[in-house]
């Protein structure tokens, strides 16, 4: 390198998480080899008991799990049956108006959903807010668990106005896409907003998407309106944040 | 609710995460509690001591630590001195080819970055190729912190070509936006990718940024290319989960 004013230090040109200190944590060094362990075996391969592990990277258990247990948080391993396995990628989903139904098959996964809950009740503050409603006029909340090649890896909240989809106790397959049904309706989609931020599941959504407790989730707000510019949704959908990752495309005019 | 054939639950419009089962931890019903008290008390707001907080619901301090540590991970109190205060909203930054600064400005922040390294390597695998060099080619590795309100709030690193900006280590400010400097080198941004996954910090990252190591980060993977369509930047940036939410438009097109 040449000369220069800025002050800066000088490394290795990847550090492996290791503090500048230079003392790597027991466990971080024990994750580091399982990583490297996990390349090895690749997708769906079997790893050692945990007695095995800690005996060859010369560890306690209790270091060990610590290890396993950040990998598991983050989707690198997964728990199958009483063993744990290297888990596949991340499922990508894009972050646009196409359906979860779309982004998952696009991952070569079967997308599914399964009804928790389809009720109506009078609409109060914010929901009657972003959908554009008065408050005690009829909205739909519409629950369902997502699946993806049949494991459970969301839970998806949608309220809709009863005025613009009256039908939808009736008509609606709760399995099938939310999108299709309102567009079968004559709803066109305009345009929308996302936020995403990453939550703990509360104690029901653990439950019903089957995670464990301390797992960080990826919870995605939606709005969307119709060509119209007229609000006809607000989803609140909370994804397993060791199963997703989420895409966009920018352009220089945004 | 009119007849229907498909399977379905009633309940209240809004359920607070109690399982259906209808049994709700402990720990869960002060969390619900406590986050009564940070509506009355407001952004800012002192928290009574632990101690007297579980007396006042009844719960051991081991259970009201629980709800404490979650509402302290998802970024609703925070620490101060020996204190826990009610924190303030996240800051929401926009998917969009716009700087850290322009999001963290747009939210009345003062944005700010520390340097940790400016490095040059040669590009091997993924950053060569994300960077459309050759492998061995010369690459820029740049590090910094981020700050808003002094306040270290994510990790950020950069990696560019030198051929494309072979003065950074001269000519740049490491305190200001990279973009403002391409820019000012003559690379117009054209477009770019983002990726967005949730993700625990290594031991090295939750050092420099000052976290809890078991708070969940989100972590931002960037590609952005020159108007005419050359890649000049790859960048990873951590950013702290209980800070941070982020948000895009869509429009119908996408």
């Amino acid at each position: 390198m040449t000369g220069h004013s800025a002050p800066r230090l000088l490394g290795a040109p990847v550090r492996e998480g290791v503090p500048e200190h230079g003392r790597m944590p027991k466990y971080y060094a024990a994750k580091a080899q399982l990583t490297a362990l996990l390349e090895e075996l690749g997708e769906g391969g079997l790893l050692p008991t945990e007695r095995e592990l800690a005996e060859r990277y010369g560890v306690a258990r209790e270091t060990l799990r610590l290890a396993l247990r950040e990998l598991l948080l983050e989707g690198r391993v997964r728990r199958q049956g009483r063993g744990t396995v290297v888990a596949g990628p991340k499922i990508e989903q894009p972050l646009s108006l196409s359906s979860y139904t779309e982004g998952v098959r696009r991952q070569g996964r079967l997308p599914g959903r399964r009804l928790i809950a389809l009720e109506r009740f009078a609409a109060e503050g914010e929901v009657a807010e972003e959908l554009g409603i008065a408050q005690g006029d009829q909205v739909w909340h519409l629950e369902r668990v997502l699946l993806a090649d049949e494991e459970r890896v969301g839970l998806e909240s949608t309220y809709a106005p009863v005025a613009l989809l009256p039908g939808l106790d009736d008509g609606f397959e709760p399995e099938s896409s939310f999108y299709r049904y309102a567009k079968d309706c004559g709803l066109v989609a305009g345009g929308g907003r996302e936020r995403i931020e990453t939550v703990l599941a509360t104690p029901r959504e653990a439950l019903l998407i089957g995670t464990p407790p301390a797992l960080p989730m990826l919870l995605l707000h939606r709005s969307s309106w119709d060509a119209s510019g007229r609000p006809f949704e607000r989803v609140r959908t909370l994804y397993r944040g060791d199963r997703f990752s989420f895409s966009a495309e920018l352009s220089a005019g945004e």
